[in-house]
Parts: structure tokens; C-alpha cells; sequence
């Protein structure tokens, strides 16, 4: 299994700048799962002054990421074919941060399919899935 | 109908500064539709050399957002209901910018739906469709 | 709490003759959740020997219309505003059933959000998330 | 170009008997599109009195698959990844017959995705976005 500071490594190497923004730092690594939390930062909030989509729809993509790293023990090219988010409840600016677990759901030979959860206070905020294809 | 300029005042009001991130410059605005260019700026590019599906994500939602604001004729409070994006080619980071158009499906009186497309050199990059609810 | 027997009811009342074509019989009924085997019959297999996916977005559609009326506690007017679903691994036609479990995530005042599983012997074999609203 | 008579066959030989319920009569073909009409017979109609979810979603999977078999000039062993379906309007029951267009967006060497929309008098009621594996 990947420690979490490894998976870190990886993330930092591999990051667009634009997805350093997020302020991601891994906090736990299962086989299959990633476990991080996403600081509710001044810069991710929007005027109406909750987290804005546009940070939640990038920290689903990048979650998946992590957890297929996870998952394959190191990083392989892969890239996203697929990402479909669902808003389920707005995560207020006093919020600290959004708990998120992505997990893969099945690693196939081609195909793999995930899921993100964004929890605050245990409640569900945002659901993704999503579709990668090992390049 | 909302003229370019004042279309992009409204983002640079209401984004948050992870949003500005895109430099995102309204190009054109239809009746329900925007058009503006995503500059690939290295700051969006990835470890693998192509734009970053999360800034691809984040643009699908903010896109969806102006022609929202287009169609009404200027900004109500909605909140975004699903996004579901489709890759279907990488952009390399040579490119200048990527084509995209975003469109009101339908807007009806809660539940709003668009379709996004992304565009290099006219062939489709990615494609998003979203569901938006007016509050 | 519903009746499972309660909820084949209110199914057999209202679904089109399309969907009885799945054969679906309510197991078990939770809170929030519903279970019910779909049954590999013949007439749900396509030429390549597997079960067709279109009977498993139609079975995902109507395991969560059953979820809704149990977390509802009684069938009230809604529509499916939308649904994705992933096909993770085929279903060949000698399975005996798949086991489908339908779960309301968020029960909100205008739109509700869900998942669908489909598994065989355990292995999730497709999985989709919906979004409902009430009329 | 497929003749429409041949795709017509193919959807005979193939097609789970489920899905010759929807009674599709392939109108048109295209080099990557297909036209066909849903005509909205009472087996397909719930009981709110409008054609079934259950049929638009199941509609959408084969109208692709059609589209598929025109744009490679023949069948070829293929599988949906993930079908993501929107429905903007209701269709009402005295409703003769919904245009469906089914294209194809890109033919990958393993993936490909499509678009398809649901029409009744021009005006869009339900819209679809799928992915496609060549196996």
C-alpha cells in the first residue's frame, strides 16, 4: 500500500498548477481509496458565498486520480474519459473543509469506474463518478 | 441582449479567484448561448504535457453558468443540479486556446438544462451537458 | 416502513406494460433503500449473450422511483430528471438474477438525488446515480 | 452508406426481444447519424400519462448502438460504458411519435462517444450522452 506522503509526491509532480489551487493534502491511502480534505479556502469561494462547483467538479477528478494511483501502486498514464457530478447540498464558507473519499469502484484491464464522496459533518455534499482509461 | 463586456463583469464579480484562474475572456453572447476561448496556459497544463481535465471541468461549469446568465438576461442565484463531462481527445499544451460554446438546452422555471462544447481546430475535445436549478 | 408487498403494488399500479417486461418483484424494503432482484430471462438478452443494457438503465430507473416511494412513505408525482449509468461488467445470460439495490442519498424539498447497484455474486456489474423531482 | 432496410435487420437480429417493444422503424441513415421515430403506443406510457423514462432511456442506448453499426458500416462486437440521460419535458401520451437522432461525436480505436436527442415538434424533450467500447 502507497503512503500517504508518497501519494503526495506523486500528486505534487504530476499537478497542473491550476489544480494546486485546491490545497489538497492526502491524509489517508487505502488499497482501493484515498481519503483527503479539501479546505474551504477565501479563493474556492464564489460571490454567493459558498464553495464554488468549479473546485468541487476539480477535486473530483483529482481524487479519482489519487485513488487509482492507489490502486495500481504507483502512477500509469491514464486519462479521464468520463466525469459526472452530482451537487447534492452547498458547502458554506465557515465550512473548514470537505471530507472526500474516492474510491475505485473496478480496475479493469482498459476501464476502470470510480466514485468520490464529499461529506461535511458525515452529510453528503457532492457525488461523483467516473470513467479511466489506463493509456 | 446582454452585451461581452458586461457579461464578463458579472464573472469577474461573482467567480472565485480559483475560477480566474482560466483567464477566461467572453468572446461572443447569443441569445442563449456564450462563446469564449480557454487560453491553454502552462499554469493548466499537467505533468503529462495536455491541458488538465480539472480546468476542462471547472470551464464546462463556469461556460454553462455565463450562457445561464445570457439567457436571463442577467445573473438570478442558481446553483449547478449535475455535470456530467465526456473527453474525447487531449489537448496538447502547443494549442493556443480551445473553442468553447456554451448553450441553454432549456430553461424552464426550476430546472434549467445546457449542453458545452469544447473545440481545437473545429474537432470536438470534450463535450459537457449540466442541469441547473434557478433559486 | 413500506411493505415490500405494499410497494409491488403501487409498481404494478403505475408502471407502463414496458417495464413489467423486467419482472421485477420487491425483496426487501428499507428506509430509504429498496431491494429487488432483476431475473435474466431470455427476453432480456441481446445476440451477444448478455444481458441488455437497456434493461438495466430501465431497471435503474425504476428501482429508484421504488427507493423514492419508500423514503416517501407512499407514491407521490415525480419525474426523473436525470440519470447516468455505467455498465461495469456484462451479464451473461446464465445468471439466475442480479441483485439490484436502490438508495435514496438526499431526500430534498424539490429534487432528490440517488444510486443504483447491480451486482452478481457480490461484483458490482453496473452502477447508476439519479436526480428526481417532485412535482 | 447503410441502407436503412439493412440497419433495420440488424436491429431484427440482434436487438433483445425487451427492446422490440420500443417498435422502432429505422427512418433515415446517415454516415455517423441515424433518424428513428419512438412512436408512443400505451405499453409505453406510465401511469401519470406520459411515455416511460424506462423507454426514453432504453431508446437512447439502442439509437446509439444504431448510429455505431451506420458510422462503422456494420456491426462489430461493441458495449455502452456510460449512458447519461437528461429529460427536459414530459412526452404526453397523445404524443404520435418522438424524433430521435442518434450521431455519432467520435469513432475512437477503442472508444467512441455520441449524442442523441429526443424531439417532439422540434422541441427537445429528452437528451443523451453516451460512451461506446469497441470490444
Amino acid at each position: 500500500m502507497l503512503a500517504a506522503a508518497s501519494l503526495q509526491s506523486t500528486l505534487d509532480e504530476i499537478a497542473a498548477e491550476y489544480v494546486k489551487h485546491l490545497g489538497f493534502r492526502v491524509e489517508a491511502v487505502g488499497e482501493d481509496s484515498v481519503t483527503l480534505p479539501l479546505p474551504v479556502t477565501p479563493g474556492l469561494v464564489h460571490g454567493g458565498g459558498v464553495l464554488c462547483g468549479q473546485a468541487i467538479v476539480s477535486a473530483a477528478d483529482t481524487a479519482m486520480l489519487l485513488a487509482m494511483i492507489a490502486r495500481l501502486g504507483g502512477f500509469k498514464p491514464m486519462t479521464t474519459v468520463q466525469l459526472q457530478t452530482s451537487f447534492l447540498r452547498p458547502v458554506p464558507k465557515e465550512t473548514a473543509s470537505v471530507a472526500i473519499v474516492a474510491r475505485v469502484l473496478r480496475l479493469g484491464k482498459s476501464l476502470s469506474y470510480g466514485e468520490v464522496d464529499f461529506r461535511v459533518d458525515g452529510k453528503l455534499a457532492a457525488h461523483a463518478t467516473t470513467t479511466y482509461a489506463l493509456l
